[in-house]
């Protein structure tokens, strides 16, 4: 659920903090003209307008070291906290320490997709274990600490889901207060999740755009003076979450990247910062170097870099979502040129799946590993399945498929496919008849 | 969400296995009377009819190689394999790998309790992390293995949310058929969650007992044969999964054991068995002998237990469930007068709250710490907060309180209390009018 970059006010560049203390971090750089600006709530850049990410001075030169120090570290992403723009002391800050979700080895599902028979493994990166359940915990948590760095003293962020639900924990935990842009006709479900935590939460008399624009208003008014929008001025440091997923998935493969991996795509950050966190393994010595092939996912109802990838198109041409993965459904990708650069670059492939092959995906999902995925689940599953299919994925090699939500927030998805096998008076006869013993 | 143990059937004695090996579980042992029965579905005393528990010959000796072995072992309950009815390999099988779940510090919580104020510390053990994100996944993982032992292939139970769900899950995951009884009118949403794992999922048409009923009927039963009920003829390996939330809670303290502790009681198992674990840990020297107070936690609408406490009754009058807790609503817990014994030995306490606590509860946790229980925390944070104005827990000392479950799962106890603050056009103007700026 990313928010479109507004223009970078003046009003907010002036509150950067001159003496920040984020770890390794050293400085922002431009992704397009690497133009470096100190650390602060930046997210343009002042040169080109290109989007800004965090420079690091890592640890190198003691891989053997470093690996122990993590993992002798908290079973969360702060045992990355080496590798994160945070302070070092992170673990002892209250937050809601999300990450070191499980990695499972899916032999079932190999097995359903042909990949066993083959002679390769899959294993299901499942982010419904984290603190609100979804993969926007690990952002957030890093968000937060950039917002505690640059005193920020209220949270924020527009949002239709998960990304409300894990700012108001981690605000509420964190001592800051949160105010959470939503459109007004939510589901209930949603509306509960975002306003359990205490802060504020303020329906929008409009559309999801709307509630977008609202707020780049906002960020650019004194009345939005001291608030930290987790994916709007606190983005570059938000992104770096993802990386945590690179380095989980490698630890927890032994310390050894995957071949091959399936990642959703809503604004394409997530997937440019797993292939960024992979590198950074390889360039620390934590991993041995080798190839992997990134492959992007989206529901055929928002795929506009699955078309533009097909289309062997640089640009990503906007679209207007229209399918039940609401979490992916983001029509104008702000990542979308630098997925196609490295799905191309790795020898992967973006590829899309339909609504009903996303709900079959996630019962396919559930019935073979008990897991039981939001949309976005069923979407790198079945495209996965797919993109096996079409020969684009080497079911031979080691994959990792990525499940970045909980089932229990998009329950309408599935309703009509998890059904009773049977309704019958409390009689061993009646069992008897249904034909189920 | 215990089912009332039915008479145990010779068939089901029968399928006894002689050859059984479940790591340092060496027999069954009868709680009233002591005897001892060969490890097999056995569920209680041929002797007495008393309950059976599983007596172990636990790795004493070497407290320093244990606490090491532990340490490096998986990030899951499997780290406590030595001291569980589980095959050495269990971590390699398929399973859903509970456990291992954050115990937070609760500081804002602290503070408005007045723990801080007294000098005292305040955790949280916060079960909702579990894959699906209930404590029930412990329990249910270590029927499994017992279930493979005993050559199972059907798993069922009867269940009104939590249990059906964590069974579907395992069993899918584990290679197991599985089969599982619900009221015929529970809501959507838990049917969904029950169902999605593929399994077979039937609705009886009568209440929660009816269901109950059944499922005896069906153990004693030729149908039923090669069926694992996880908290019938499989209970004992079950019930001691929640040792594991004891050896967890002990280990992220760093090896010492709470000075009080508030659990909730549904059949009261839970609550007997972190007592067990805890046990444990002293007689194998991995924390330090010490005195602890175990409180109990149930709802008003629910309180056998609390009320055979305060009267000073040995013996629980069952009662008809009404409460918002439905997870904790069990009108006759099998496991009351051992937890009338453990509180009383303790120096602790059994009290209860009403439905209106409790979700104030829910939604005072939510604010100060981002953890979003279902009722079942409720039940627990606000049978504290009346525990220390009451003047029967100490704010001074250590005290940990159980989330057993999650808010996603029981969202219409806390619609109303979870509102937007305001809805508005998308214009600065209509937000400075809201008064939220
Ligand atoms: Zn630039
Ligand atoms: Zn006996």
């Amino acid at each position: 659920m990313a928010v479109q970059a507004p223009e970078q006010s003046a009003d907010t560049a002036a509150t950067a903090a001159a003496d920040v203390s984020l770890g390794p971090a050293v400085a922002l750089s431009c992704r397009e003209c690497g133009a470096r600006n100190p650390l602060g709530p930046l997210f343009a850049c002042e040169e080109c307008f290109g989007p800004l990410e965090v420079a690091y001075d890592l640890p190198t030169g003691d891989p053997e070291g470093l690996r122990k120090r993590i993992e002798a570290g908290p079973a969360s992403i702060w045992r990355y906290a080496p590798l994160l723009p945070v302070p070092a002391d992170v673990a002892d800050q209250p937050n809601t320490d999300p990450g070191f979700t499980r990695l499972v080895k899916a032999d079932n599902l190999a097995r359903e997709l042909g990949v066993a028979a083959a002679g390769g493994t899959l294993h299901v990166k499942d982010d419904s274990g984290n603190p609100t359940h979804s993969f926007k915990d690990r952002v957030v948590a890093i968000a937060v600490e950039a917002a505690r760095a640059f005193g920020f003293t209220t949270l924020s962020c527009s949002s239709t889901g998960n990304l409300a639900g894990a700012v108001g924990a981690a605000a509420a935990r964190a001592g800051f207060r949160s105010c959470v842009f939503i459109p007004h006709d939510l589901e209930q479900g949603k509306v509960v999740m975002a306003a359990v935590y205490g802060g504020d939460l303020v329906g929008i008399e409009g559309t999801y755009d709307d509630v977008n624009r609202f707020c780049s208003e906002l960020i650019g008014d004194p009345l939005g003076e001291g608030w930290g929008f987790v994916n709007v001025n606190l983005r570059p440091y938000y992104g770096e979450g993802s990386k945590t997923l690179a380095y989980e998935i490698a630890e927890q493969l032994g310390w050894e990247l995957p071949d091959q991996i399936v990642i959703p795509i809503a604004s394409g950050s997530q997937l440019t910062k797993i292939d960024k966190g992979f590198k950074e393994l390889i360039a620390l010595g934590l991993v041995a170097d080798k190839p992997y092939r990134i492959f992007g996912a989206q529901a055929e109802g928002c795929s506009p870099v699955s078309r533009a990838f097909k289309d062997g198109h640089d640009v990503v041409r906007p679209v207007k979502p229209d399918t039940i993965a609401k979490s992916l459904a983001i029509g104008n990708p702000a990542d979308g040129p630098y997925v196609l650069d490295i799905a191309r670059r790795t020898g992967g492939a973006v590829e899309d799946v339909t609504d009903a092959q996303i709900v079959d995906a996630i019962t396919l999902l559930a019935r073979t590993e008990g897991i039981f995925a939001e949309t976005a689940g069923g979407v790198t599953v079945g495209v996965t399945r797919k993109l096996i299919e079409d020969g684009l994925l080497d079911p031979s090699l080691n994959t990792v498929v990525l499940n970045t939500g909980d089932g229990l927030k998009t329950l309408d998805a599935v309703a009509d496919a998890a059904r009773p096998s049977a309704t019958i008076r409390p009689s061993l006869d009646a069992f008897r008849a249904a034909g189920l013993a």
